[in-house]
């Protein structure tokens, strides 16, 4: 990564001797993961410049639109609505949460027993190395799990939170309760943007994020139909980098990268040979630069062809209907898509299980894996009724449960390769 | 315990063996922790035949009121309305959850990083020794915590549960769920008693449970007024005792001990004597029949005198309003006070901090433990603003996470002991 942003760095209050020693790391990292594959996808290369460009050129986008008076707001959660973050012509990005930083610092805040995720978060802020969350106006919590739920109230000592309540069941009341916070979060939003979000504004946002998630669901049909035309790890790059670029550029170059796609699947284009077992991942969310499960998979012989997660197609699947001529139509709308999310935080959760197995047949794969971070009570819990669900439809299942350390990768991998060989 | 119920037991289907093995182990503790103690008020008496009879008579009552058409209802947390269900003929009672049982057995059902206490509930069920949740018509679950939210979709493998929605917040739209919630609730006591729930009858209800939580309260002044007159484990069991005992009777029992409480505070006959250090509990609650905890605090010579827990004033405190003429009044009155409670999983949780101020305050007391059971995201999270609050106030206080085992007790009574020392 370039280093003409150490101005900028500075500017933001990062720590720059942790801020090098991570971009190093990350760096390496990538070459490792990404670059030394064979076979790439050319269209690879816009995915790749943005990764490289991470913490420089989309940062520097940020502080330049907030010099003309644009806002940030940084999010954790696909229940976070993108749209009326857009419509009051704010940024939304994705924070930082998928590395092991600074664990001894997060130490002092939070109880060991905490996911990683979480310690992630904190650390990443406590460490002084993510510049999107020190760049934001504001950050979006909400309280999907326990962990997340309480540790905002101490994240907020840190950065100014706002925290949106997500409901537990998806009744008649939920829906209530979720429509109520839509609007109070737009109230908030406008609050700090000046900008009145109007029908106009709200429509326009909702197509553009609708059109982003229209180009992943192609990406995800395609992987359906060709499986090997790009590998797993690439798919969920592009998932992950779809939380923080812009989203017109974005769903330019993943509908650019979807042309390639097409023609190597016709032309039996294909960076894995030889007909490999298809697995499917199911579960926790994979942050940025949380590859380590992917790399497993993949270097075990597999390739992983769709991700039932918050970074894959619980962000992916469900778009806002475009119809509504008020903004109380489309609040109407954005509450409807948004309660469609299956994460294991609602109860009782038969949508997700109906969806592992709807991807599971639509993809054709061998296997699921189940990843759950260690501590992180609602995967963990659920993977026994994902378990049993697809015990009865016949479906082989692997359950993990891991964090962001590299202790446990050996084990992974033997599990990971015992389970690759079953299916060969 | 009589062995005159063994018919009864099997008739439930509890595992004899393990049963037995059970209340020898119940018994001897009992004896320690209670019968040992000295110049106990005589009051304790009832309390003491009561914890005897716990797997005996109280059973034998549930079934013949079963006998005689009356729905037995079980419940895990202070946020299951009782009202509704006294006012529909039904009988309340808590479910077992205080000791380790069964752990390879829970094993089977969650995973390790599971508390104690949602271990505890399945291993009670699954080893066959809880009377209770066996005689059980229907057991109530919540969406209080993670754990016990996605524990309860498993749990309902085991038994007929039922599951009410709790707000995280406490705003106008967390007051409407959590109003639609108990509304929905009502309906389904109404649907499996064949009772309908009446002003009259809710009203009834409502002053016998608001008896129970006055006679409490009285107790609760008592302790304050004189910290020595009953050991703070009597006064822990007591408030244990209070989830399954017949109401009306408990409160005559309660109302009994405090009219001698208060006769020996004036005649200045202690438990405890030579100006004990007095500490208050907060945080988790703790069932029968964990008295861990209370034991080693005072077992180093320190006298409890509250407690912040659901075992305790967080079940006692609030009353509700015992006025309206309609049903939809009394529902309102049951929203507002059921709202008021301050658990840990709420956000932000500044009434809870209050709470544990004022009643520290109140109960002037020289010190505060924080209570967590390890894996409890809530409390263990929450214990971080405790502390901070509490330094502000200037008032100490010892955070201490465990769990059900006695492998960490000889560590806790090292920190307790340290701490009263320091108090001393």
């Amino acid at each position: 990564m370039s280093k003409d942003y150490i101005q900028m760095w500075e500017s933001l209050g990062l720590n720059l001797e942790a801020h090098d020693g991570l971009l190093e790391v990350l760096g390496k990292q990538y070459r490792e993961v990404f670059l030394k594959q064979q076979n790439r996808p050319e269209g690879m290369g816009y995915f790749d410049f943005v990764m490289r460009e991470v913490h420089g050129l989309r940062v520097k986008e940020l502080l330049d639109a907030q010099a003309h008076g644009r806002k940030v707001i940084g999010t954790f959660c696909v229940y976070a609505p993108e749209e009326l973050i857009l419509a009051a012509n704010a940024i939304c990005v994705g924070l930082c949460a998928g590395a092991e930083i600074a664990p001894e610092l997060a130490d002092e805040y939070l109880p060991r027993n905490t996911c990683a995720l979480i310690r992630s978060f904190f650390g990443f802020k406590l460490a002084g190395v993510c510049p999107y969350t020190n760049a934001c106006d504001l950050v979006v919590g909400e309280t999907t799990c326990d962990g997340k739920k309480k540790a905002y109230e101490i994240f907020a000592e840190l950065k100014d939170l706002y925290v949106m309540e997500i409901p537990q069941r998806k009744g008649a009341a939920d829906r209530v309760l979720w429509r109520a916070e839509i609007v109070r979060f737009k109230e908030r939003v406008e609050q700090l943007t000046g900008v009145e979000i109007t029908a106009d504004r709200l429509r326009a946002a909702i197509t553009t994020v609708n059109d982003r998630r229209r180009a992943l669901q192609r990406l995800t049909r395609l992987r359906y139909q060709y499986p090997t035309v790009i590998s797993g790890r690439d798919a969920l790059l592009i998932n992950q980098i779809a939380f923080y670029d812009d989203p017109a550029r974005f769903t330019g170059s993943v509908n650019a990268l979807c042309d390639e796609l097409e023609q190597r699947g016709k032309d039996g284009v294909e960076v894995a040979s030889g007909n490999p077992v298809k697995l499917m991942i199911a579960g926790c969310p994979m942050a940025v630069p949380n590859w380590k499960l992917p790399v497993v998979v993949e270097e075990a012989g597999a390739v992983i062809v769709a991700e039932e997660s918050c970074v894959g197609e619980r962000n992916t699947r469900d778009l806002v209907v475009e119809e509504g001529g008020t903004v109380a139509d489309l609040v109407d709308r954005l509450t409807d898509r948004y309660m469609s999310i299956n994460c294991a935080v609602f109860t009782p959760n038969e949508g997700r299980l109906d969806h592992i197995v709807e991807t599971a047949r639509a993809a054709k794969v061998d296997g699921i894996i189940h990843y759950a971070l260690q501590f992180c009570g609602p995967y963990t819990i659920e993977a026994r009724n994902v378990q049993k669900r697809l015990d009865a439809e016949g479906l082989p299942l692997l359950r993990l449960e891991t964090d962001y350390g590299a202790e446990d990768t050996g084990q992974l991998k033997t599990r990971v390769e015992a389970f690759v060989e079953q299916l060969s």
